[in-house]
């Protein structure tokens, strides 16, 4: 469904008695007036945002335990908060933006016909799209915001490549710390993680974590001190988009969060 | 010839009375000291460094007019140096390091023959390569200093594009001009540039560029005050290299600028 | 214009004392009933057949030179009459049908947007279509039984390929010609075309001949004592189209063949 | 393991009284001198050859289940054998050779390092290779001739697709049958296997096989009287390799066919 027809149709659902692990947009930002601007639609279904949790598993776990209503998050947003939400959270980010600079796979356009979804517009091409105006902008700023205390400047600037599935995203932090504490905290923070492999100094390609629901990321030096590289791969069909939600239904309903994913 | 070849091989050709136009690295950067701990080889020819000039037509014409010895750009730096330079010759930029978030398609490796430039391996996948540590970091910074008349902060990051040809960077800098101004700047550094077209709000796309010589840049506004994003597109193999080149050669002979290139 | 529109608007462009290339299939097939039966409506240009000249260059030259109404050749029929027709004029073909086995990029399909037209359905992707039903079938059996005095039996089955430019057609023929000789006779046949290189016995590529008006074909063994294999490489977009358009007004007005070309 | 290193090494698996399921062309070839004229070397473990069973499961089901020494099928020959033997079974092939047109995705050249396995020459590129001198042209024919109880002429064209994963056979041959009966024939000899789905009348594609062990075939119709066209896909990494082998090792076991596989 996406986000019009969730945000119509989740009460309803609700009102069985039903869990609710929404895929769309409809309940991952949490102000109905974001919503509103983002998505260019009042949310109608405002009173239900109090109670939806965001469903990034390795930060939420506890919550969605008990939740009703599960808001699967976007991929571009699972892509970047894996990798940040550690930072903000040990409050080692600089004053300064954080700069997300994200490629795509054309998987993340849907099964989309239209010109710009056509084989002669995408082989052998790559470009940015939705430069300051990608609906997942606001999204990672909540998140992080939510861990931090307080809004985190954000730049997010999407790109299309040509190949079916996969998301990098390569962001650039502000902090005082080395690569090496970098990968110790990307680590420490995922150790127990089925589904994320951090800090290991390697690389993250995409087609090495596709089919998977695994995020690979890690953390690099720059020659600009007090700016390190974060680069984070997954595949944006599985842990951006169904994997996760196959993750959330496991957390809820107590099944081992591995099942059916591994 | 590559750049250790190229370095060996110079002298000779200019002690014939030929004018050098060097598409290698060998000569571009002016620091002995900066070439040996980047190419991991002592300069042989440094004594040739002080006469060489960086063959950025657009931003060294008048002494290309009279060179010598002319080092053809590298394939990254054109495309970041021309969004770059006008902002920093007009000292609109605040402090802060400037991010250069490059993606080139294949034929940036030439042809070589090794695993990672298989089509098993690039094919359905993207990564990032050379993390803070590609040769093409210092020529970036060199020409950036020159012009600012101090160091200027970088941070470069080139990945690998499963395509034939294109450079896309995505740069991020600090500056007080809102877009419309960076746009305006862009326009008017570049208007009468043959090659260059900037300025224009539009998104570039490397399949846009591809088989010429232009560099199409523009910038673009994010959700962090003060931040601005610039894009640039060039074919990696035409202004990239040998219509640069081309250039170049038209330049120093007072040939019209544009023979053989459009 | 497509070939509905361009049979209407052909006898307006004549009036005028123009003379007509056209790029559809308005007027490639000779007999009216075949192209309704084909193309699913009536011929209401039909007077102009007769005079309507097949423009492939290299076999109807002199035919062109003055000719008011050429019917530029489609991209597949271009890649099997070029091999073919030698063989069919010299009468070595023995009996049973031809069989010409063709893959084509996308740009084929011009920029259709339908869901068959999308990155998503084509990347990673093969597929025949149209098979037994293409419309250039027609065209193709006609041209060989033109040259032949006869009908040709032809069986002819395009498929996709996941690229943008470029067809190649792997070709069966029946004959008791040895590889050598027919690749002499290929050879022979186009030894002063300026856009055909035949019967060298290296094997054809699409990106050989990639934005150029070549036709590359050659003759090879095969295990079955009677029948070689004929393989062609165009650029649909070049030999295939336009560039074939332009070989015939250079042909129909005198210009130097090659004229805008090479 | 290579054929020549899993010629040398099965005589010593054997005797240790484990079964071998052989995944290269050691043990297909049921004639040493046939064997040693393709593969350019003698064969040292000619003494097991009489014992070997072709493990194309569809075909050789009972002689698996007791069979010491199975010689898993190449891709290429399985993505034609599957559609071919039911006609050659039935006796409804015509004189004239069968022509087996297939086209495979890069990764049947295994992790090659080479020049022709580069992205740069295989990206928006098609080319044939091996025309006349494919090592399965062989393996293909012996199989027919074994269920015709003569030889069948076969002229067989490997073609490189420029994508991963994938083979589509285009085969032409001469029956009396039409496309209807044709297809009716399909689907009666594999109505019961898991793995083939046949005969349906819906063109075959890479992608729509991709990851699973499915061969999907059917008949086409054609313009020239006598002449059908079966297509025929499959997953040259699972059908063509990998997965068919643990087919083979199932039904040799008396473990569920699909075990592991669906």
């Amino acid at each position: 469904l996406p986000a019009d027809a969730a945000m119509r149709a989740a009460p309803d659902f609700l009102a069985t008695g039903a869990v609710v692990i929404d895929l769309s947009a409809a309940f991952r930002l949490l102000d109905p007036q974001v919503y509103a601007r983002w998505y260019k639609e009042e949310h109608v279904s405002a009173q239900l945002l109090p109670e939806a949790v965001y469903g990034l598993v390795e930060h939420e776990r506890e919550r969605i335990r008990t939740a009703r209503l599960i808001a699967n998050p976007g991929c571009y947003p699972t892509s970047a908060l894996l990798p940040l939400l550690p930072f903000v959270k040990a409050g080692v980010l600089e004053s300064g933006p954080v700069i997300v600079d994200s490629k795509s796979g054309v998987s993340g356009m849907g099964r989309k016909v239209a010109p710009e979804s056509t084989f002669m517009e995408i082989n052998e091409n790559f470009r940015a799209y939705g430069v300051g105006t990608h609906r997942h902008t606001p999204e990672i700023a909540q998140e992080l915001a939510k861990q931090a205390g307080n809004d985190v400047p954000l730049v997010f600037t999407p790109h299309l490549l040509p190949l079916t599935r996969g998301i990098l995203s390569t962001i650039y932090i502000r902090t005082a710390l080395d690569v090496g504490a970098c990968n110790s905290l990307l680590a420490d923070a995922y150790r127990d993680e089925p589904f994320v492999l951090a800090g290991d100094g390697v690389l993250p390609e995409t087609a090495k974590v596709s089919g998977t629901n695994l995020c690979h990321c890690s953390a690099f030096p720059t020659n600009a001190p007090g700016t390190v590289v974060l680069i984070s791969a997954i595949d944006n069909l599985v842990k951006g988009a169904a994997g996760q939600a196959v993750q959330n239904l496991n957390t809820r309903f107590g099944f081992p969060e591995t099942a059916a994913l591994v």
